[in-house]
C-alpha cells in the first residue's frame, strides 16, 4: 500500500492520455503482486527459469453441459503491446520496493514466451487447459491478470449466449445490454463475445464499429412521447426508416393505443409505398400473452410480415417458457441478463504452475495439492484431443495427454474416467483433433486469427457435433473429459509423494 | 442491421488506434437507436427542442437499504471528450440511413446542455433523480447509454462494496477481483468504485497509477512452488521484503506445513533484524477454524504481532458469519463477489424523459405510464433535499421537489409516504441539504470534482448519518423518500388524464 492516497485529477489525466496514446496498453493491468514476485524472481536467480501455466476452470457456470472459450484475440492485442512507458516506471520506483536493476529490466521488457490456446468458439469442458503458456518466471507471472481476465470474461458472456440463443431455436437474438454493461469494455467486447456465442446483432454501435458485430435499433419510449401523439411519432419514424420501421407499441397501452397506431401508421405510410416487411417492439407486460394478441391483430390487419419483437429483463429460461406457451415472437432483444450473465456473474477460470524447466531444459513437472480433491491440478506440459465418431460425426470425448504424447486414431484406444476408473469405454472408428493451437512461439505470434464471423461460424458448427443430452440447461449429461494413462500415471506418482501433505 | 460481417483485423486495429490516440472517446458507446432517433429528431424539426431526462433506480440490490452513487467522475471525462471522429462518420455514412445534413451536423456535435448530479459516495434511495440531463434533444439522447453505463456499472461495485465494508466491522478488506472481472474498465474503475465504498485498497495496479487506488499484494502459489522447498521460498520473500512480508502459507499444508514454516522464516530472517510486524494470508480451507488455530501458534511463537489476511469466495454473509464464529482476521480479500457484485450483478438505472420544453421555453412534464405502479415515472424537473435531524445528525427522510421549490427549514414541514398517503411525519428542528450539484452548465464543466479519498471519506460520513436499521443486510428498514404536494399534485393530475390509457 502506498501512503499518498488518491492522485490528483490533473495527474490521473496524464497517466490516461499516456495510456491511450499508447493504443490500449494495458500492461499494468495486473495484480500488484506480480510485480512484487517479479521483482523477487529478478533478485533470486529465477528470471531466466521457464514454467509452464494452464488455464482452466473447474465449472460450467449455470450448470451447463459445456463452456464456450472466447477471448483469445484481445489477450493476443494485449501480448503484443506489452510494455511498459516511462510513467509506469516512474509509478513503480515510487512505490520504492523495487530494485532499480529490475527497473531497467522492464523497461525492455516483452513476452518473449510460447502460448497455445484452444481457439475462440469452441465449446470446452472443465479442467481442459484453453490456454498453455510457457515464458520466463516473471513474463508468465505478470501477464496472470490479464490473461485470466480476457478469458474469463468473453467465455463467460459467449456461454450465456449460447444458452439463450439455444433457448429461441433459430429465432433472432440481440444483444441490447450497454447500458448495465459493468463498464465500457464490458460492453463493447461483451457484444463481441455474445455475437461468437450466438446472438445476431447489438445495440452497442462502438462494438460494430471496432469488430463488426452488426449494430441496429430503432426507437426509445422517448420518441414517442417527444411528439404530440403516438401515431404522429409512428408516422414520422415510417416516413424517415420505411424500409427498417420497427414501432415500439408500449408507451401508452399496447393493445389499445399502440399496436392500433402502428398499423394505422403501416396502412397511411407503407402500404402505399408498396412495403410489406416492418416490425414492432413490446417492451412490458406478458410478452407470451401480448404477443399472440399482436399477431392476430397484425394479420387481421394484412401485416402478416410484420416482425414482433420483444425485450425486458429475458434469459433462456423465460424465451423457453414463453415459446413453450405459444408466444409470437421472431426476435428476442436481451439486455442486462446477458452482458452481465446475471444469473452467474463469474467465470472461474484459474492460472496454475504445471511445469518447471530445469537448467538443462528438464520439464519437471509441478502438481498443487489440495484437501479438496476437485482442485488437485494436472501437472506437467499437456495438450487436449476431441475424438469425433467418425460415422455421426458427434464428438465422444475430450482426451487430456502429455504435449509430447501422440493419439494414433487407426487403432482403438481404451479411455477412463479419471475419479472412477472402473468406468472404461474402447474408442474405436474415430477422429482425432488436437484442440490446441500454437498461438506465439518466442514471442512471435504464429497465429492467423479468423474473422469474427468465421469464429462464430465455427462456434455454430462445433456445437452441432455436441449430443443433445449435454446441450440440456439443467442437469445435462457428463461429457468425458479423460486423461492420457501417462498423465494418470505422473499425477498418481506425484500425488502419492506428497500426499503426506494432505492431513 | 449492416451486411458487411465483422471487419478485417487491419482495419479494427486502424479504429483502435483513431480510438484511443483520441483519450478514450466513448461517442460510439452508445445504442444504435440514440443514432436512428437523432438522426430522426434532426429531420422532424425536434433538434433543439430542450428534453429533460432522470437518471434514477427502483431497487437496491441485494435487498439493501441504501445504494451508493459512483461513476460521476467517468461520466464528466466522457461528456468532456464527446465527438465524433472522420471515422465514426465514415462508419455511420456506410450505414446507408443518416442523412448528410445529420452527418454534418455530428462533426461539430459536442454536448451543450446542464447537468446535476448528486456527488459520488452520496447513499441514495430508489426513485431519486441520480442525475437530470437538460439538453437538446438529440444531445440527451445520445449520451443515454454511456451515462446508464457508468453510474449503473460503479454504483453497483460501490453499494456492493460498502455491503462487504459494513461485515468486515472495521477490519482491513481489500478488492482482490481484476482476474474476474467483466473487462479491463470492470477491473481498473471496480476498484475505483470499490474503494469509494469503503475498501482499503486493491490488487489491481493500473487502478492505482490512473486513480491512485492504493495497490498492494505479496505472492501467489506459484512462488512457493517455485522454489525447492516452501521454507526456502519463505526466507526468500523475508529477505527481498522485510517490512512487507505477508506469506501465502496454504500452497500444501497450513497447519502442518504453511504456519510452522512462516513462523521459522519469520524468526531466522525478520527477527535478527528486530522486525515485529508481519503477516500471513490463507486462500482455502475452513478460514474460521484455521484462523483461530493459525493465531495461537502465530502467539505461542512470539508473532504476536503477525497479521492474518484471508482470502476465498468471500462476500459480506461469509465474512460476518466467520466474525461470529470468532474467526482471527486482520484483513479480508475479496475478489470475484465483490468485482462483479455476484449476488445481483446488474444495477437497474433507467433514464427516462421527464419533461420537454415548449417554442416558449415553458416546460411541458411527461410521464411514462405502466400498469406496473411501480414503473410509473415521477414528471418534471426535479430535485432532492435530504432532512436531517439538528439535534441527532442522523438523516430522516429525503423529499423529492420541483426544481424551482424551496424548503425552508427553519419551519416545521409536514411530509407523506406517496404511496400510503395517510402515513404523515411533520418535520421540526431538521436540516434541509439539496443533494444534487450542476455538473455542466451550457455543456462547460461547472464541478470542481473532488479528490477519490475525499469521496471516500464523504462516503464514509454519509454513511454515518444512516440509522443501523437502513443499514441491516437483509430487510432493512424503508427510508423515507417522499414526494412535495407540487410534484405529487402534478403527478396525481397526469395521472388522471392519461389513467384511461391503463387499461
Amino acid at each position: 500500500m502506498n501512503n499518498t492516497l488518491c492522485a490528483p485529477r490533473k495527474d490521473r489525466f496524464e497517466v490516461l492520455r499516456m495510456k491511450t496514446e499508447e493504443k490500449l496498453n494495458m500492461t499494468m493491468l495486473c495484480d500488484f503482486y506480480e510485480l512484487t514476485m517479479g521483482n523477487g524472481y529478478f533478485q533470486t536467480g529465477y528470471k531466466d527459469r521457464i514454467v509452464y501455466f494452464d488455464v482452466f476452470f473447474r465449472k460450467v457456470p449455470d450448470g451447463g453441459g459445456y463452456a464456450i472459450t472466447a477471448g483469445l484475440e484481445q489477450l493476443i492485442d494485449y501480448i503484443e503491446n506489452l510494455h511498459f512507458t516511462d510513467a509506469d516506471i516512474a509509478y513503480l520506483r515510487g512505490r520504492g520496493i523495487f530494485c532499480e536493476e529490475f527497473l531497467a529490466y522492464l523497461r525492455d521488457f516483452r513476452f518473449t514466451g510460447d502460448i497455445y490456446a484452444i481457439p475462440e468458439g469452441t465449446p470446452v469442458f472443465p479442467k481442459e487447459p484453453l490456454v498453455v503458456v510457457r515464458a520466463p518466471a516473471i513474463e508468465a507471472q505478470l501477464i496472470e491478470t490479464f490473461t485470466l481476465l480476457t478469458i474469463n470474461h468473453q467465455s463467460l458472456i459467449a456461454t450465456k449466449a449460447n444458452r439463450i440463443n439455444r433457448a429461441a431455436r433459430g429465432r433472432t437474438v440481440l444483444e441490447f445490454g450497454s447500458r448495465r454493461a459493468q463498464g465500457a469494455d464490458a460492453a463493447i467486447v461483451g457484444a463481441r463475445a455474445a455475437f461468437i456465442g450466438g446472438v445476431a446483432g447489438t445495440a452497442c454501435t462502438l462494438s460494430d464499429e471496432m469488430y463488426g458485430v452488426p449494430a441496429g435499433g430503432t426507437m426509445a419510449h422517448a420518441w414517442v412521447q417527444m411528439f404530440p401523439s403516438e401515431l404522429e411519432a409512428f408516422k414520422a419514424y415510417c416516413r424517415l426508416y420505411p424500409t427498417n420501421a420497427t414501432l415500439l407499441v408500449d408507451t401508452y397501452n399496447t393493445l389499445h393505443s399502440g399496436i392500433p397506431n402502428a398499423i394505422r401508421a403501416f396502412d397511411e405510410i407503407l402500404k402505399p409505398m408498396g412495403i410489406t416487411k416492418c416490425g414492432i417492439r413490446l417492451d412490458s407486460g406478458d410478452l407470451a400473452y401480448l404477443t399472440q394478441k399482436a399477431r392476430k391483430m397484425l394479420d387481421d390487419a394484412g401485416w402478416t410480415e410484420c416482425k414482433i419483437s420483444v425485450s425486458n429483463s429475458l434469459d433462456e429460461y423465460l424465451i423457453q417458457d414463453m415459446l413453450l406457451q405459444g408466444a409470437q415472437i421472431d426476435m428476442f432483444g436481451v439486455g442486462e441478463r446477458l452482458i452481465t450473465a446475471k444469473s452467474e456473474a463469474v467465470f472461474g477460470g484459474v492460472y496454475k504452475l504445471t511445469a518447471i524447466e530445469d537448467e538443462q531444459g528438464n520439464i519437471i513437472p509441478k502438481i498443487k495439492i489440495s484437501e479438496n480433491v476437485g482442485k488437485i491440478t494436472n501437472p506437467g506440459f499437456k495438450k487436449v484431443y476431441r475424438f469425433f465418431d467418425r460415422e455421426s460425426g458427434m464428438a465422444e470425448a475430450d482426451y487430456i495427454c502429455m504435449h509430447d504424447e501422440t493419439v494414433d486414431d487407426s487403432q482403438p484406444l481404451e479411455i477412463c474416467d479419471p475419479h472412477d476408473r472402473w468406468k472404461k469405454k474402447t474408442m474405436r472408428n474415430f477422429r482425432a483433433v488436437e484442440l490446441q493451437v500454437p498461438v506465439f512461439k518466442n514471442g512471435e505470434l504464429v497465429y492467423d486469427l479468423p474473422a469474427l464471423g468465421d469464429i462464430k461460424k465455427r462456434c455454430a458448427e462445433q456445437i452441432d457435433t455436441l449430443w443433445p443430452e449435454v446441450k440440456r440447461f439443467d442437469y445435462p449429461h457428463q461429457y468425458y473429459v479423460d486423461l492420457s494413462p501417462k498423465l494418470m500415471a505422473l499425477k498418481d506418482k506425484m500425488l502419492l509423494e506428497r500426499g503426506h501433505e494432505i492431513v
